[in-house]
């Protein structure tokens, strides 16, 4: 079959009006499905139900007492885990809470106020303009963050070597005020991205280009998330910055909410000495402690490198059939028609579809009207505005296959009709 | 004995030169004690270790997964706990995560910027002046939220009843500027007091002689901590303020923290209907939401108000005769001497010592130089400055039984001492 654009008359209008059948008949289905969010199954999830009990003692090697207060940078046996999934030394690394969005949150109001070893904060007064770099499509909470801050933000588009370095460098250059650039350096969300070695030395080089305080926000959520079983390799970033004399110009996270548990896990930040000094001063104004009772947890329960191999490859098992399923669905509806592209990730959490441009938010809005939910068109761009309407980040790893092959047969359908409804109306 | 102001010339000197020898025996003792923070003692943490392991099943009766993502007000099972520790209704109630602090921290942030149903923040331009009243002696983490966001700090003190109310009236009405007051009604850090009925209620009324927006926070740590069996009653701020229609300007904190592991507990909010919403809004920029698992562990482990009292009854038995070792010891060898008063509470974690004006911090170091640090002089007033140099808070919880016993024997000798150097001085 040739591409929907090549199509007579006859066969679109042919193909429409079966198209138009077949969604009338999902609307029949009553279904109530959802492919929003990067969420574990339940299945993952049991994965790690043996950290609920598995404390024999509350006392550290060092004489801590993990279920008392105090210690913001965490435990040393914490730390050490962060250390593993980071590839840095535990003296690096602050462990946190739950959630690395939270460490990221105020890590960005630190640099705000202040900075490392004395450093001004980006802001001295209230009207000083603050801009980060988000290269697109992207997470929607590191945006949220920016919002909230009133930070402004900057797209720039990905090469196969991750973000479109060439872009950046001329954009850090040509404005003080850029401040920051997220980053999801290994399987990034939503498209799956491994930045190249070459890509990270560029990076570990920017700083001596940009504004003064600028710094590289180093979301490594996917550590360890391999879809392959073969560990995507990924280039150290503050070790290389170390080594270009940029290292308070970087800050990296991760956490173990896609390893243990989604919502119960720890969180990990490696800084510099200078930063994590003053992020930790910082903090100490909303923080006493982090529960250290649940970092210690985690630190038995992944007490090495193997142990973190074992459980992902558990969650591979799990979810890797999922991913086969996206792919499987939309080639045979969609492969030959020329009207989708769509990533094959090697690991990580989504598949970032790109529909003709002007049609995302059709397409979401027709999937949902027949209760099939998809994170909203634009979700991946700041400001929920993607500028070509055209990408759909795809979440399969929360339903269970049975949910997600349903919703992927309503989710192709609403991509064809969509696109033979625009092609039917640029034609008369 | 008479009191020492009384003594004799050579009655003084000789006494002088007695603590002088005792100050100096002690310094050879080369002791390492500890009485600055309110932490429990870990015979106390004991009594919550079965917290770890309680866990039977992950879903709640509403079908959420408390392993996965999201829920920022948290399970309804945890607003029950904080329900009953606050004496309100689970609608009302945030469950957040260990540290109630925390939530201070944010929701003073939150007010900053915006509030409930719309509300202006405190602060629309960064010049705008906000205050808050902090009833001295108080708790210095207060005072460093205030310090962090810029918020100046007006002092009252106290009378029998809590807050010298009519001083605060006074301020309220006479400064717009005035956007809060820290306020811990039960068992206060470091005095004791839980306030009247008859405060409670001025308080309910507050808002409506204050500037627009203005907010008591109502830190009620020590909602269940009494120490002797009988709970001192307090009246319910948010109910009263809710009949008064101030609840808008009214938020409670309580945390499970010196019920259970200090620094894995659940920390509660409760709030109007409008400011939990506004809250909700705030948080969602740094949160998805907060650790629903341990709040599940929270909700096993203390079911009930049985439950509660029971294991509140179980601490009692462990701290009060730390708190009676304090009384005995203090009123052995300062109780006839008018050079101390100190208080006596019914619960809580703290004692309160006052000494003759300008030698608090003369003594806290004289115990620091013999190896007894004390909470810093002035810790419990805003900017660490105490204006009249006198309060020193005593934390008896933490050290053992005899660890407490050596250092208090040690603080008795470094108030008598400098009392007397200081009342020798003053009559040569």
């Amino acid at each position: 079959m040739a591409t929907l654009s090549d199509w007579s008359d006859t066969e679109l209008a042919e193909r429409h009006a079966l198209l138009t059948d077949a969604y009338a008949e999902i609307g029949r289905r009553n279904l109530q499905l959802d492919l929003t969010r990067g969420k574990p199954a339940a299945d993952q999830l049991d994965l790690s139900n043996a950290l609920d009990g598995i404390l024999d003692s509350y006392i550290l090697q060092d004489g801590t007492d993990v279920r008392n207060y105090g210690g913001i940078l965490g435990i040393p046996e914490a730390r050490a885990l962060g250390g593993r999934l980071l590839d840095i030394e535990p003296a690096a690394v602050l462990a946190g809470g739950n959630s690395s969005l939270n460490l990221m949150y105020h890590f960005v109001n630190y640099r705000l106020e202040s900075g490392p070893a004395g450093a001004p904060g980006w802001r001295t007064t209230a009207s000083d303009p603050v801009r980060f770099i988000c290269p697109v499509p992207g997470y929607d909470r590191h945006f949220t963050v920016c919002d909230h801050f009133d930070i402004g933000m900057v797209n720039v588009g990905f090469t196969a070597d991750g973000p479109d370095m060439d872009a950046v460098e001329a954009l850090v250059q040509a404005d003080p005020s850029i401040k920051g650039m997220w980053c999801i350096p290994k399987y990034s969300n939503p498209t799956g991205h491994t930045y190249s070695d070459a890509t990270v030395e560029r990076f570990a080089r920017l700083p001596k280009i940009a504004g003064p305080g600028f710094t590289i926000f180093w979301d490594n959520a996917y550590a360890v998330h391999t879809l392959t079983g073969q560990a995507a390799p990924l280039a150290n970033l503050l070790k290389l910055a170390r080594a270009a004399g940029t290292a308070d110009n970087v800050v990296m996270f991760a956490s173990t909410s896609k390893i243990t548990f989604a919502g119960a896990g720890v969180a990990f930040l490696a800084a510099s000495e200078a930063n994590l000094n003053g992020f930790e001063d910082y903090l100490t104004a909303s923080v006493i402690g982090f529960d250290k009772v649940n970092q210690l947890r985690h630190a038995k329960f992944l007490p090495d490198d193997a142990a973190i191999a074992s459980l992902m490859q558990q969650h591979r098992a799990l979810i890797a059939p999922k991913f086969e399923l996206v792919e499987a669905k939309l080639q045979a509806a969609l492969g030959d028609k020329g009207i989708a592209t769509w990533t094959q990730p090697d690991g990580g959490y989504f598949v970032s579809l790109d529909v003709r441009p002007g049609l995302a938010s059709e397409i979401v809005k027709l999937a949902a009207d027949v209760g099939v939910k998809l994170t909203p068109a634009g979700a991946t761009f700041p400001g929920g505005h993607d500028p070509n309407d055209e990408n759909i980040r795809i979440a399969p790893t929360f339903p269970p296959l049975e949910d997600l092959s349903a919703a992927l047969d309503v989710l192709v359908v609403c991509v064809e009709l969509a696109t033979a409804t625009h092609q039917m109306g640029s034609r008369s």
